[in-house]
């Protein structure tokens, strides 16, 4: 699994490098470049995994797996501008506007978002109908309803007067992060013309998992190893899976849910080892 | 041209409005409801009409017309925000951010402009190509080589220490507002399979045209007509057509490009008749 993550980085870094290649120089494709530079690339891997399920190879599923980074790396830019989460630091580097300007960071997020739905009208990645499914289903994941509906649930309990309970935040961080991974883990099956049931399932208690994780991380991490600053939902008062549930109590959550989401995978058999121990990685790792 | 222009502005308000019911309740889709309000719907027409010189009607041309508005609104609700031209007033109302918050501008612009994309897919625009088509086009259009790369340019002209000269803000203004202008007023023939040449040839002259309009309006123009605050340009020192030429100047090269823009109609006859008037109109309009 490991391998083959590490495979699927150097592929997408080489597909985004690709479709930014003839950008005119400046600081905006400077600052979308760097913004696309790192990260654990597990959406991609979902893509790419997802889609192998259904005999699909890399060439068809890439553009799709790049899409994703994009509006990933997208998502990020703007959640750490001064007005959002106010980050400095992002995998181990100063945030875009720190780097450049609130301007540019603005600009290069939007950019990239409009990057992503263009990478999914390559033509590698099959029919006219399956890439017109995924520009639909990706604007249903990440607009108004989906992550960006998260990130203003996120943004509004930060100053409400009763923190979140434990169903708020199931709905906030499925909407937040929860609906790009189902997205990504749902691609190979939408490609395919197949029933995307099995691997949505997965991906909800996945994503689910994730965060509960990253929740985890942000107290018991090592800022260095997570590139970014931790501790800071305790500062901030945040309601988080670890406030609600207590560190065991999450841990042991996160646990279940990776479970369920193996469990999930169950109809593609032995086809789906990498995608079974993604699910055990999302709660082992310490970055 | 005035009674089809009303046609196209109540169109695309129930079309918005209809693509914005689900959205979950809350200040995100308030804020993009909003921004959604108003505007000359210029864009709109030039789809709707362009659709209509190839015999397409409303119902298909319809949801392309709203996907321009949309990008239209998020590109406006990002220029205004502090960091970028930081305006508190447009189509005479607060905008987003001063009437909500910087964070809420920021996501009702994100997600306005992932609805867009969203909205291409409408499957009464035609066959899964030429929706694949708009994608793609819009992608181009609006993107690091196009809208976005433009406004870049504008933020980095008001630092820079020698202003632009003629040829610089023409490529500046082709990329803010001429790519999108251009992606409208050519989705007909896209939609019908036919040569966009003819009508990307009226666009640029067209979008040229409507530029230099609005920088007369900045210096002659009434800010209650307008719902915009004037004179900004000249208090920033800002280069523009209307600095560089003169306020004559200005004028008679938009008669011109007013004048190319209607030769470029000629293949169409007599059904181009509202697209000719609509290039009258730009420099006519008095807001």
């Amino acid at each position: 699994m490991q391998d083959r993550l590490e495979d699927v980085k150097a592929q997408v870094q080489t597909a985004l490098e690709g479709a930014m290649s003839c950008l005119p120089d400046g600081e905006l494709s400077d600052a979308m470049r760097y913004a696309c530079i790192g990260g654990k690339r597990i959406r991609a891997f979902l893509v790419m995994e997802s889609a192998r399920l259904f005999g699909l190879g890399d060439k068809a599923s890439l553009p799709v797996a790049a899409a994703v980074e994009a509006l990933h790396a997208y998502s990020l830019v703007h959640d750490d501008l001064p007005a959002m989460d106010n980050d400095d630091l992002r995998r181990g580097l100063p945030t875009v506007h720190v780097q450049w300007s609130e301007a540019t960071a603005i600009l290069a997020g939007d950019a990239l978002q409009t990057l992503a739905f263009g990478l999914l009208t390559d033509a590698q990645t099959g029919s006219a109908e399956v890439r017109l499914a995924l520009v639909r289903g990706l604007s249903e994941a990440v607009g108004a309803r989906g992550m960006v509906w998260g990130q203003a649930l996120d943004i509004a309990a930060e100053t409400a007067i009763t923190p979140l309970d434990i169903v708020a935040i199931k709905r906030l961080q499925q909407a937040k992060t929860g609906a790009l991974i189902q997205f990504a883990a749902t691609a190979g099956a939408v490609m395919a013309g197949e029933d995307p049931a099995p691997l949505a399932e997965y991906a909800k208690n996945l994503g689910l998992a994730f965060q509960i994780q990253d929740d985890v991380l942000d107290v018991t991490g090592d800022p260095e190893a997570i590139g970014k600053r931790t501790g800071k939902d305790k500062a901030a008062n945040k309601a988080t899976f670890v406030s609600l549930l207590g560190l065991e109590g999450a841990q042991d959550k996160a646990r279940k849910l990776v479970r369920h989401a193996e469990a999930a995978l169950e109809p593609y058999g032995e086809a789906a080892g990498n995608l079974r121990q993604l699910a055990r990685f999302v709660i082992e790792r310490d970055a």
